[in-house]
């Protein structure tokens, strides 16, 4: 290491880098060292950017790398399986998989029948809720279900507090209500910068689908 | 369906909420009309929120789902295998898996170790680049190698421009460098709104890990 750290030599570089490396380990070690609660959070992903159910279904499967046991609810049901739903139910004991929606709801034009799907797919993720052997459960595009007032907040709220101390729950979809974000432990907006599909890019396999 | 749709009633709630999804399916109808062109794209998940990895391994096993084959190189080795790379592990000629970083760089506190540990991922990186049976490859936690300067970001650009028409990239971590930015096709900045390790909550296993 150099003995003149403010030259713009490599070693003078390096020695500087470590510096504040050294300081940025201090501050991150006292940051684990505060937080030793162990318990299931609430994480949601929220906002118009891509990615959400995505990061929500790699949730999923790193849980199922530490061999937790996953479940996961669709509310909303595309026209073809997606790739998610193909890869998954390959693993019927490791993750529960269940599409219960009917489609988007501009496709739908049905507002009796979207929420009677909506109901009945909160019945499963009731059950999911009452039953500690799920570790880890994914509640994709929930937040677009309670946006559109197909069911009732405070009801899902009640249900989600209810659940076993050390089960996660992972919720998707634009639009959280606010009450949800109050109630959850992580709280992430994907923020759209650019999109392909807005530069005339067709919806892909394995990207949006 | 009600002749009053201002009334009230479930009726009139129905038919305007009809009314309302009809013209939402012509505006999404024409813009899948309109998005016609099919080629690999790039996509990046950057900022400070939670997420983005997750996001990145939910787009392989979505991508493995519709039976693409996918490459995965980390850019930043844990101290233990995460959730993600036991699963996937699981699956080798579905997912060629590469951990090649040496922790965060607060933990090496070793600049030159750390450029060398990553010139070496490019190198891996490179190959599946110019590799076109990998249908979507995953780059994690690229953009801080970039960011840190540990690679030359004209090298990765042109390495990522040379790749197979058909050929997906996705690449997460925060602090994605604009020139990466510009060369994307779709970008999401996950922008933290809570995060449970604020609040005194420790890093789980199938959450964070």
């Amino acid at each position: 290491m150099s003995d003149t750290p403010n030259t713009n030599d490599d070693a003078g570089r390096d020695a500087r880098h470590k510096a504040r490396m050294v300081r940025k380990k201090e501050v991150v070690d006292s940051k684990i060292a505060a937080a030793q609660n162990e318990r299931g959070v609430i994480v949601i992903t929220t906002g118009n950017g891509k990615g959400k159910s995505s990061s929500g279904f790699g949730m999923v499967v790193r849980a199922m790398g530490h061999g937790m046991r996953t479940g996961v609810v669709q509310f909303i049901k595309g026209a073809f399986p997606s790739g998610e739903e193909m890869f998954l139910r390959r693993f019927p004991e490791e993750c529960e998989f269940h599409v219960m929606g009917e489609g988007y709801t501009w496709e739908t034009q049905d507002r009796a029948r979207d929420v009677a799907k909506a109901e009945a797919a909160w019945e499963v993720a009731r059950r999911m809720l009452r039953d500690p052997s799920f570790d880890l459960i994914l509640f994709d595009e929930l937040n677009i279900a309670l946006k559109l007032h197909y069911l009732d907040l405070d009801t899902v709220i009640a249900d989600l507090r209810a659940r076993p101390p050390k089960q996660h729950v992972v919720i998707t979809g634009r639009g959280a209500p606010s009450a949800l974000i109050e109630a959850a432990d992580t709280v992430t907006d994907m923020t759209p910068v650019k999109h392909a599909f807005e530069q005339g890019i067709k919806a892909q396999p394995g990207v949006e689908m």
